[in-house]
């Protein structure tokens, strides 16, 4: 505490127009908080708490290459203090946020109370099962470095049960991996499962062959990849089948238990099942009080704040902003990113007795990868496939990974991996 | 099962002069484990079978890296597996043994019951809290990956916590870290956390200072390090205290209980106690029914067998072999490597119908390294201290660690720590 106040009095006589240090309370510590937290710890002209569940800012594009031994966990996250360390007027604290009190500008957490001037939610979503919540058990969704860990285990254990059996059943059932939902994540998931059975694991059993893994993709849409152009989405497909996946579209999952799926009225034998079909808004939003859409987002003004209380603001996949396209921007990384960035520009722009202005998505475009050597991406009208499409996605994220550390070693682990087709990280505990 | 018996009726053809194939069953991929069976593969003049509970083989020299949050797990830990992929004369299980039937020549396992022609155990040890069981819960040891991941979640939260009280008194608690026992790991453990505290953390907290860490190592013997000489354990002691350790010899802890450990009268307040003063025998040991020295450990003959039964045989740290020195040999990862070899050369002679050899162990030296840069160690008579005996650490390790792949990631991440004093693996999950 002793320090916190000797910066306030530093700060408060450095800009003394402004008499007041205003707080700002940032929670969640995603692309769009961490975002938005760079730039307020920049400016130096605010004080800044930021709270997250976890330690670690999570490179979440890259959250499927842990779950499938691809990558370490600390290759793709890194410690929110470590980042903001530089910038002496962030605080971070590693905390659960159970309610806000809006009306009295206060944040209810289960390390203590505490007060804001602006406050910036961005919280994320968690995984919906519509509706039917008793499939979580036996279908994993990927959302946090536990998820993916939990996952490895499950897929890398699979091979291991199926090794050690003699029945032919149960063998095909532990080698069957049913991957629901045929998004970007379920189209990596997939591709990497293929990969590491194909190729990874191919010569590592005795008693199976990994090969002979079943890999099936379910889409309830008619094609995957519906936010990409149908070309695109069949080049996918084509891809997907060379590493032996099955890709079924209109395909409704009608039931999910220990044993396997059901698809209308097919039974699947599978011991791993896999959930990337559908994301929903936390909890907190409807204890919030404000206007929701149908998905549960919190709707937001053009400068992402809450039309009733204008110093709370709400970016990323938490928010539903539909005041450029009149439809509500993509779950992207891009986009909350940019939110973050525009909040924190607008809160300065006001503690310097500024207008405010209106955020503005500049779309950078989309892609997905298949496997090894094989993506599709759309960037800006441009529209690329294979190879090409691949190294572009490699530079992309690449780019955007936060640390100097870690993008060198993802680097160095991507080449290797590359070379010698091992994944490092299969480790079962 | 169609593969082995396909290469049992190819070998069987092959090697006609011996009738039949022998099966070699071993229990435990650690040091002995893996280089016993590395020997037999080689040969492919017998049928092989691995199995541990982890699917990984573990350099464990460097585990408290991982503890301490320097190294990912999968730096140094790799799949059995993959290591024995290429001799396809091995089978690699991943399961637990429950008992051995030295009579009948079977071992029982939760995966089923396995016959053996020849045994070799290398089950390793456990910790021992002397008699103190219940101590255990509140003064982990660092055995395992499983083991590791826990305590660098108990360090890392211990300065999250730290940080959110304003409480001096439990700030205090959490920023005492007491490492028991003054061996190589309690060494490395207590330089590792100096270090975190004194450099990488230095400047990430905001309301506490993560500088005046206190970290206590405490000894029962009269001096840390008694393995080494009195001239290197006083330099360990004095780069230790260099490190903000305190070292405390001649102490006996009499409790540990969740808040932290008394040493005879005198009562320290601790929210993380780390365990490292001592191993004992696997349980398994005491129902093989042979003989076991005082720590219960399995007494082996000169050729590593058992004297009732000479087609088994016990190596690494589950061994007491006294045939060269008339002291048991240390726990060390040469000793248990070269007792693999030796055993697995010992069976394909006898294969190969000539005489058994006896073990002779070449003492490799010992080393320990305290923090960044400092290290002690002793090779053949030579002692060495300071920056070279580090350097020469590094060497060894890096050329003993399983793996081409790791090896130079281990090297790249070492490198970048030592330029950048980051700990890349602080999260907390």
């Amino acid at each position: 505490m002793g320090r916190l106040i000797s910066l306030s009095i530093f700060s408060v006589t450095f800009y003394m127009s402004m008499h007041v240090i205003k707080r700002v309370l940032i929670i969640g510590g995603g692309f769009a908080g961490l975002n938005a937290a760079k730039v307020l710890g920049r400016s130096g002209k605010v004080e800044v708490i930021l709270i997250d569940r976890m330690n670690h800012h999570l490179f979440q594009p890259l959250l499927y290459q842990v779950a499938t031994a691809g990558l370490n966990p600390s290759d793709i996250a890194v410690p929110i203090r470590s980042i903001l360390s530089k910038y002496r007027n962030i605080t971070v604290l590693h905390g659960n946020v159970n309610s806000v009190d809006l009306k009295n500008r206060k944040v209810h957490t289960n390390i203590g109370e505490y007060h804001y001037d602006y406050l910036i939610l961005a919280c994320g979503v968690q995984n919906s099962y519509f509706g039917h919540e008793e499939w979580m058990e036996h279908a994993p969704g990927l959302k946090n470095v536990v998820d993916a860990i939990a996952i490895r285990r499950q897929i890398l254990a699979a091979f291991e049960k199926a090794e050690r059996t003699n029945d032919p059943e149960i063998q095909k059932k532990f080698l069957t991996f049913v991957i629901v939902g045929g998004g970007p994540t379920g189209v990596e998931l997939a591709g990497a499962i293929g990969e590491m059975s194909r190729f990874t694991l191919a010569r590592d059993f005795r008693n199976i062959d990994p090969k002979l893994t079943r890999i099936l993709l379910i889409e309830a849409e008619s094609r995957i990849l519906t936010s990409f152009s149908e070309n695109h989405a069949s080049r996918a497909t084509r891809d997907l089948e060379s590493l032996g996946v099955q890709v079924w579209t209109s395909s409704q999952v009608t039931r999910i238990d220990a044993d396997g799926v059901e698809v209308g009225k097919e039974r699947i034998q599978a011991a791993t099942v896999l959930w990337a079909a559908g994301v929903k808004a936390m909890d907190l939003n409807k204890k919030l009080g404000v206007g929701l859409d149908t998905q549960g987002r919190v709707i937001v003004e053009p400068d992402l704040s809450l039309k009733e209380y204008r110093q709370v603001f709400v970016a990323g996949d938490q928010a539903h902003f539909s005041h450029q396209t009149g439809k509500p921007l993509p779950a992207l990384a891009p986009v909350a990113l940019q939110q973050g960035r525009c909040i924190a520009r607008n809160i300065l722009l006001e503690v310097a007795r500024h207008q405010r202005q209106e955020f503005r998505y500049v779309d950078k475009g989309q892609m997905a990868t298949i496997g090894r050597s094989k993506a599709v991406a759309e960037i800006r009208g441009l529209k690329i496939k294979g190879f090409l499409a691949w190294i572009i996605w490699i530079f992309v994220h690449i780019y955007y990974i936060t640390g100097f550390n870690n993008r060198i070693l993802v680097v160095v682990q991507w080449a290797m991996s590359y070379l010698s087709y091992r994944r490092g990280a299969r480790l079962i505990y």
